[in-house]
């Protein structure tokens, strides 16, 4: 696609984030059987479902433009399901892993953060409020799911990981 | 390099943000060549200089743990600078190339807000005080990076992109 304005690096920028969205769904359920800790099982079993919203909101974005919903190859998220995919694979200390998929869970939701953060402003700049405050929702959610990630990172998670012997 | 521990683990991501630092620092120069606006030019030459201090700052680290400072190829960080130099090549209006930079920009300072913030808390829970202060400064960087880059897109960036005819 060629972008020549403003509306069209909006509608590039989705179509990534649609992209991205996508390979993580089918990522989630993989980094949840992983997942030794209870609670960070749950924590990447909830994301899943509401990385579902995300898509859907993704879809009524795309319809409020007037435009087809199609994906673009998204090399960066690819990057980062690739090196999570590493470690499931590498990694043979649960508590260890845990901490491992932890890390590569909330470079995702920073990849995500900043991804809707600049369609958020591009949309504003382009005064179309209602796709702006449907980029938001998702913003908060992926706000509040790296919290949760980073929360269970310091309270559980790399304490667990710590007892592994050296 | 096998993973078993939290130091290693700790160690994986410090060469993983090494590369990715390396490849950033051969990245800026060209960021900051594309860019039209003089503000959005001094930013990304600005954050090449930071840069440079952040790749001697995680030289400091690899020593404090007395291991050599080496680079593990970083996937996500090659695929969100393939991302920016497509951009550039695809991106012919210098106003909508400006404003795609800052997005591929805070998509990369976010990569490395994650990662920073990330092996802090593993040193941290390691008790390694003085490897954990040097990373937080360096975090601090990049966050103070991403706002100015935001400020910028919304005060000037996204309006100048507007001008560009649909």
């Amino acid at each position: 696609m060629s972008v020549k304005t403003t509306n069209d690096l909006l509608l590039d920028e989705l179509r990534d984030l649609y992209h991205a969205e996508k390979q993580l769904l089918k990522a989630l359920p993989k980094m949840a059987k992983a997942a030794k800790n209870a609670k960070l099982q749950d924590a990447f079993t909830h994301h899943r479902e509401e990385t579902q919203g995300q898509v859907d909101r993704l879809e009524q974005v795309f319809d409020l433009l007037g435009k087809a919903a199609r994906a673009k190859r998204c090399e960066a998220m690819a990057g980062l399901i690739e090196e999570g995919e590493e470690m499931m694979e590498e990694i043979t200390t649960p508590e260890v892993l845990d901490a491992a998929l932890i890390t590569a869970a909330q470079k995702v939701e920073h990849y995500e953060i900043a991804s809707y953060g600049s369609a958020r402003e591009l949309a504003d700049s382009l005064g179309l409020a209602d796709v702006a405050k449907l980029l938001d929702e998702t913003l908060a959610e992926e706000k509040a799911a790296d919290s949760k990630l980073n929360a269970l990172a310091i309270q559980s998670i790399n304490k667990a990981a710590l007892t592994v012997a050296a």
